[in-house]
């Protein structure tokens, strides 16, 4: 093992094979001893996991892992489809889980290596993996979720019980609340809610997020029996599971307390300085050092486990650090270019005020709380009670930009935001990690439903900039050239853009700017992602002699008709790009707006967007899958006007 | 008096006015007998509003009126707008709050006859009316924001207190609970939240629907100063708003027990039989006798009201009663069609399950819950909650339904429809009130944007029933017609119908159906409402020599191409229609399936739909005012066509 993590130094990943997993789960002696030996090796085949896919969620993976070992060694009965069943609802921890359901032998074990990857694990849990219930990201469902599954095995007359954890910054979703109500009225003694209680959201403490007070009180309140314990406590949780067995008439509750990261002293967030704005584990993934470390630790420990359980030491198989893809020489950032926009707005902006809901790292918030930390308000996991609180403060007199995903803001806010339009106060919403990249958290992240979601939204104009340098002109637009509210669709991922917005250029409502020539036919469409795309696909029918024009328009539900006329008169065909789903998105608008024009021998529409659910792969397998690379669009292109 | 009364049995109604609020108001003695007086004499106002309206809330409204007035009489402190606002978060209770601003000098006195009136005082509180301070008709919001408003006001260094009034039914939103974490940890003292704790919500007891257990217990767990008062005794509403202007560092709830119908003994929820589904003054004007029993009950007690506080007798104004419109001979009525096809549909289908979310009577479920009270499931006013289950339910093997009007269900359970649909489950979602009408209630609950929101979820078909006779069809399709999860959106507001579709029509999924033929343009939609108006349209073209043909096509999400285009294509005009607003509703879709058919002449498209903001006034003057009436629709079709 020592050469083992020599090699992991210079490049080597290394896993506990099924064999191996098997063995401890065989081995004689304490269950306890047995499962902690067990969760550690899926520790280090979860941090396999998370390296080879080169993201992941580490810290939840690790709290929850000795909860989600007992449960599936000790605790499932029966065939875990059939009867017991369990379900991460936060689904942050889905290597660990993937590492667990591996371990007892419930996935093919060869799946351990393809985390994020094509036909192998997602990201967030999905019902397309065997042995999964329900496809969890969105936070907040867990509890409604496992309580239709129970209400719905009553109802047919099948037995077992219903296992849901959820994480504890997914306790300020209101739909849990919302969701234990009537799970116990209905009397639920089926049903266990476990909270990996590991004190830690997605940026920061819970207590420096939005802190949930005395949770034991809260939940008594409510109506659960309520235990708390030690959740790395194998006897605490055998006893916990085995009380709520015993439960009639309510659901119960296990307040598990956890640590962050638990089994890698580095990671784990009680060894961290007092400020945790700084925990690095919470997704990503470690770097090689970090992981060297984080193995050798591990690797130490299934030593004395295996001796202390009275077997032989662990055998593990290793394979290359594989290559990460090369990164872009110089990709476009547009959430970088907004942070610089946000602290320049306040700068100007006496009453502009920022939102936050628990991502203010990835929405780019960090630098404008800093500056202004009297003027950021957080919210936490509460995207509702965020955007009314908007509504709120616009009618006080503030200008509110709310922030979060597109995926959750757009959808779960959805008629707050409709709410503050019918009250025509003005507020911001930034929606940053739009469209469907990045792909590797699975469709709950995947954000192609948002535009639709908002467009008819009177008074709401979206606006979604084509590069970087498009950012500042156009939050500032939001702030300070329009009236009404707006919303700003960022897409998140950085991308290699070969485009450059013509010098001189200004934001005018409904308009667009030319990014190429082009005779024969036009992409219209916003965001680098696509552009990217149609811009290399125009290079390259150029070679093959055909002259096609690139658009950037990145007003999403706004088009000026003369403009739009003027733009496609002269041409055959338009080709309408959407980061989006092609029902509700730009090019659907465009569409419309051409047969309402009354041409007279008008172009034909092509409308190139997402069709169906977002898969799940490697970013360049997305674009790809769904037809919108250069290749699949410059293809579309010559099939039309056929090929010279 | 009793002349009043006897002129009110012969369809007189009465209210008492200004001066005479005036006279109550500056009298010496009792605060409390003065409000007592006042607040009766404003529950005399807001049944007049109501009955003069035709539709309100008076349970609400009568409950909610001892705290309202002692408020607006003694505890609002300076301006209203300026300093000390109260707002109500639940809505309903809108004409009891109307006749307290209006006696209080607050609002013009002459609205008082022109509740739900083009100009006049919207269905649920809207800030257009001077002194309202937010749009609410949407329950759960108020929380939010409420502390939205405080926090503004403490970052603009203003001051005041903010007072939010919910309804007990409301408290099943889990976005009040979301709401309230924040608020404790902003230690927003200046925020006073009363619940009028009535305990009926729009159906039953709030006991019978899904009760919320021990709420002080709750509130207290959730870190609120909570107290429990008798809400209609105005000593304890002094003391409790006096105790709460103490309170320093953390918001206030004072949990008010109320009665329904507080202040007429026969519409008082607690003078009726045990089984309270039969409550009958939750929405809707009361008819003449109810009115005059309930108005003599009032006066009685004004009479002894003024007596107590030592001030001559009220004397009140009367009008006739307004004559109601004549009903429509044999108006269309898809929601009893509805009952009746779910009933059929629940003998035919062993995994079908009913799910409500507290509108069981409104959406045509009662027949349902009745018959099969072991497949049918109440979740209280908690949509996303509802819809989750939903999913829940159909991973473990049911077929479920769920119900609720479109304007909530499409939105507040947005993400949650489509976390169902990226399952790939099968879930039918029955969305009522769909549509502009009925106007009354205001724009929270005119649904104008519900097939925008939902039309992109990948694998759900919306369809929409343009008679009561293609509800069943409709709705079979949606049970057995199709694996994937589908919308049925109905249009609630009885209409009549000049028109029937052909006998041996059949659904085809994107086939649309001809009403009526014609050569020179075609109106294409959907829904009993607007292709009643068209087809009336077409009939006033004829007379002046245009030929213009009627098709439903109630599938809003699905066009089939090859139809569409025989449709089309012979005409120079196509005309779509969409009670929704033009903005990713049916005709959008349409006209981009044009743009994308590449005809060499196509026809031009017109979209036919709501732009804006919905107005609130008689469903008529609503049609109208949107220029959808089929006056509107043949006027623009001869603008087009070149009038003969």
């Amino acid at each position: 093992m020592g050469d083992l993590i020599g090699n992991a130094v210079s490049g080597t990943l290394c896993w506990v094979p099924r064999a191996e997993l098997e063995r401890v789960r065989s081995a004689k002696g304490s269950r306890f001893e047995r499962a902690a030996l067990f969760a550690d090796a899926c520790r280090v085949n979860a941090l396999y996991m998370i390296a080879r896919a080169g993201s992941g969620h580490i810290g939840s993976s690790f709290s929850s892992l000795d909860l989600v070992s007992w449960l599936y060694l000790e605790e499932l009965r029966g065939d875990a489809a059939a009867n017991d069943v369990y379900f991460s609802s936060k689904g942050h921890d889905a290597p660990g889980l993937y590492a667990v359901m591996l371990g007892v032998g419930l996935l093919p074990f060869e799946k351990l290596h393809a985390l994020r990857r094509l036909g192998g694990l997602p990201g967030h849990p999905d019902v397309g993996t065997p042995g999964i219930a329900f496809n969890t990201g969105s936070l907040g469902m867990g509890v409604s979720k496992a309580k239709g599954y129970a209400l719905g095995r009553r109802r047919l007359g099948r037995a077992g019980r219903v296992y849901v954890m959820l994480g504890d910054g997914e306790l300020q979703e209101g739909q849990i609340w919302e969701s234990l109500v009537s799970a116990v009225n209905y009397g639920l003694d089926e049903l266990t809610v476990i909270v990996d209680h590991n004190k830690l959201q997605s940026d920061r403490l819970v207590e420096q997020t939005s802190p949930l007070g005395d949770l034991v009180q809260k939940f008594r309140a409510f109506g659960l029996e309520t235990t708390r314990i030690d959740g790395h406590d194998f006897g605490s949780i055998a006893a916990a599971l085995e009380q709520a067995r015993a439960v009639s008439g309510k659901p119960q509750l296990i307040l598990a307390d956890t640590v962050k990261g638990r089994g890698v002293s580095f990671m784990e967030h009680t060894a961290l300085e007092s400020d945790l704005s700084l925990y690095r584990f919470h997704s990503g993934a470690p770097d090689a050092a970090s992981y060297t470390r984080a193995v050798e630790e591990l690797l130490d420990r299934l030593v004395l486990g295996a001796r202390s359980l009275g077997i032989e030491p662990l055998t593990l198989e290793s394979t290359d650090r594989p290559a990460l893809p090369p990164p872009a020489s110089e990709p476009e950032r547009l959430i970088p270019a907004y942070a610089r926009a946000l602290v320049q707005a306040l700068e100007r902006t006496p009453e502009l005020v920022a939102l936050d809901a628990d991502l203010m790292i990835d929405t780019g918030q960090a630098d404008a709380r800093e500056r202004f930390p009297e003027r950021w308000f957080e919210f936490g996991i509460a995207e509702m009670d965020m955007v009314s609180v908007a509504g709120g403060m616009a009618r006080s007199g503030l200008l509110p930009v709310c922030h979060s995903f597109a995926c959750f803001l757009s959808t779960r806010a959805n008629e707050h935001i409709y709410n503050n339009a019918t009250e025509r106060t003005k507020v911001v919403y930034v929606l940053s990690l739009a469209g469907l990249l990045p792909a590797g958290p699975g469709h709950s992240h995947q954000s192609v439903r948002d535009i639709s979601a908002l467009a008819a939204v009177p008074g709401l104009t979206l606006i979604s900039p084509g590069s970087a340098a498009e950012v500042p002109a156009a939050f500032e637009w939001c702030v300070a050239g329009t009236d009404e509210s707006s919303v700003l669709r960022l897409e998140s991922v950085p991308w290699e853009v070969p485009y450059r917005v013509p010098a001189g250029y200004r934001l005018s409502q409904g308009v667009g700017v030319e990014l190429r020539p082009g005779r024969d036919a036009v992409f219209i469409g916003y965001g680098p992602v696509l552009l990217s795309e149609a811009f290399r696909a125009a290079e390259a029918l150029e070679r093959e002699g055909l002259s096609v024009a690139v658009v950037n328009l990145p007003w999403l539900n706004r088009v000026d008709p003369d403009w739009f006329a003027r733009t496609v008169i002269d041409r055959r065909h338009v080709f309408a790009l959407d980061n989006h789903l092609t029902t509700g998105g730009q090019g659907q608008m465009l569409a419309a707006t051409l047969a309402r024009l009354g041409l007279e021998a008008p172009p034909q529409m092509h409308l190139c967007g997402v069709e169906g659910i977002p898969v799940c792969r490697t970013n360049r397998q997305v674009v790809s899958a769904h037809r919108l690379d250069a290749v699949c669009l410059a293809e579309r292109v010559k099939v039309v006007l056929g090929a010279r």
